[in-house]
C-alpha cells in the first residue's frame, strides 16, 4: 500500500486481541491489521503498525489499553483527555482509576465509553465491557451526565476459559447455561462446589461438554451478576462487546428482563480513539 | 538394582504427580520413582515401573488413581475393595461415586482414606485432601464406622494456580492472607469482584506479588470454606496432605479453631495400597 498523507494517523486498540487502523484526518479507515491473542509481544508495536510505517505513515501513533498506571485519572470524571506522549513518541490514552469502593483500573474501556458518548452524550445508565479474551477483564461502568461515576471489574472470563472442555465436541446446551447462572446468582457461595460437581458429572458421563461448556460459563456469570447486582437491577445495560464472548452476558441479563442494547466495543474504541486524536491537535 | 524377589509387588499412586514404589511382600520400601507434573503422559506406565520390570520385577502392579468410573462404588461404603484388573493386567482401586447431594466421583482419594481408616479405626470426622497441584482437586469427606458416608470435590487449588502471579518475586503475606479467608468466607458472593480487585492494585502498585498471592489464594480457599461449611463446622478435621499445598488450607482452619491433625498422604496412600494388594492376594 502507497499514498499515506502527512496529517493520516494510526489508532491502536491494544489489549487481548491487538488491533490497529491506518486513519485519515477525516476519520476514514485506509488499513486495518490485528494480532492474535498471545502473539503480542508486551507492548510491542512493530508486528501492528511497522509495515505502515515502513510504507511512509508518518503522522501520529495514538493508543488505547497500555497507558501507565501513574497516569491513570481518578473517576468520577469524563471518560476522556488528551493522550500523553511516551518515550517511544507514541501517543497514550490515559486510563481511569478508582480507589473506592473498590481499587480499580481501565486499560482501553474508558476509550470504548468515550466513543459510546460521544454518539449518546445524554446516556444515563450502565455499559458492560465483557472480557475479550483469557487476559482480559469484564467491566461494569456507571456512566451519568458525561462522566464514569464508578467501575468494577471482574475475572470471569479468565476463569471460563480455565475450565472449558477441549473443543473437540462443540455445542452448547442453553437450558443447562441459564439454570446454571440462576443457581451461582442465587447461591453464590456455592460456586466453588458447583464447579467440581460440574467435573463429577463429566466424568460420570451424565453429561457431556456442550452442557459441562454451558455449566461452568453459565456458574461464572451467575456468581459475577450477584456480585454486580447494584450494576444491573432496575437499570439499563448497553454491552459493548467486541466478540461473541459478550453472548453468555446478553443472555443471562435478557433472561433477567434487563433492558438490552448490543453495541460493537470495535467501533466505539475507534470512535474515542478519534476523539482523541482530534483532542491531541487540539481540536475540542 | 537387581534383587526383586518373586513375591515383589509395585504400588503406584497415579494423579497430579505420579508416584511409584517398588514393594517387598511384607511392606518395605525397595525403591521409589516420581514422574513431574505434566510429564506424565495420559495412563502411561512405562516412564514410572518400567526401569524396575526390566530388572526383573514381575510381581502384580496395584494403582490407585486410575480406575474407570464405571467400576466406581456408591457411598456410603468402606473405601477399599479388592483391585480390578484392566486389560494390561493392572489391579485398579477402584474409586467411589456419590449421587446425592451433588454427583462426585474420587481418583485416590478413596485409597488414601483407607490408608487412614486402617491407622484409625475408630476416627469418627472428616477428611480434608487438599488439591496436589493445578489438575487436582480437594476433597472433604465425612467418615463414620470406618466407612465414606458423604464427600465433596472443590477445584479451589486449579482456580488459584491460574491467577498467581509469578515466582520471580516470592514471598507471601500472612495476615493478607487470613483478611481475605474471612472477607470471602463471609461474603462468598463478592469474590470474582474481589479477585479483579487484587489484580486492580497489582497493577496499581498498591501491593506487592507476596500480597497478591496470598489475597488469591485467601479469597478462594475463603469461599470454598463458606461452601465447605458442614465438614468443617464443629468437626474434628485430619488433613491428608501431599505438599505444601495444604498449608493455606491448614492455616485457613487453625484460624477458625478448626481441631486439625496434619497427616502425610503419601504415606496413608501407600499403607492404603498395600492393603488393596493384600485384598488381592486373598488376605484380610
Amino acid at each position: 500500500m502507497t499514498g499515506f498523507a502527512s496529517t493520516d494517523w494510526i489508532a491502536v486498540a491494544w489489549g487481548e486481541h491487538p488491533r490497529a487502523f491506518a486513519m485519515t484526518t477525516d476519520g476514514q479507515i485506509m488499513a486495518e491489521a490485528t494480532l492474535d491473542s498471545g502473539a503480542a509481544p508486551e507492548n510491542r508495536l512493530e508486528p501492528l503498525i511497522g509495515p505502515w510505517q515502513a510504507q511512509g505513515l508518518a503522522g501520529p501513533v495514538v493508543i488505547a489499553g497500555m497507558a501507565m498506571p501513574a497516569l491513570a485519572r481518578p473517576v468520577p470524571c469524563t471518560p476522556l483527555e488528551a493522550p500523553v506522549a511516551n518515550e517511544a513518541g507514541h501517543h497514550l490514552v490515559p486510563g481511569l482509576r478508582q480507589s473506592r469502593p473498590a481499587p480499580g483500573l481501565t486499560r482501553g474501556a474508558e476509550t470504548c465509553i468515550a466513543g459510546f458518548l460521544d454518539r449518546e452524550p445524554q446516556f444515563d445508565g450502565v455499559v458492560c465491557l465483557p472480557g475479550d479474551g483469557p487476559g482480559d477483564t469484564t467491566l461494569w461502568a456507571q456512566l451519568s451526565a458525561g462522566e464514569v461515576v464508578s467501575f468494577q471489574s471482574f475475572l470471569t472470563v479468565r476463569l471460563i476459559s480455565q475450565l472449558l472442555p477441549p473443543e473437540d465436541e462443540p455445542g452448547w446446551d442453553d437450558a443447562a447455561f441459564l439454570a446454571a447462572v440462576d443457581d451461582a446468582r442465587s447461591h453464590p457461595e456455592r460456586l466453588a462446589a458447583r464447579l467440581a460437581q460440574v467435573e463429577a458429572e463429566s466424568q460420570l458421563q451424565l453429561i457431556g461438554p456442550p452442557a459441562a461448556r454451558a455449566r461452568y460459563t453459565g456458574l461464572l456469570i451467575g456468581a459475577e451478576l450477584a456480585a454486580a447486582r447494584p450494576y444491573w437491577l432496575g437499570q439499563q445495560v448497553a454491552i459493548l462487546a467486541a466478540s461473541p464472548a459478550a453472548d453468555p452476558y446478553r443472555h443471562a441479563l435478557a433472561a433477567l428482563a434487563v433492558p438490552l442494547r448490543l453495541i460493537s466495543a470495535t467501533e466505539m474504541t475507534l470512535a474515542g480513539l478519534t476523539r482523541a486524536h482530534r483532542l491531541l491537535r487540539g481540536q475540542p
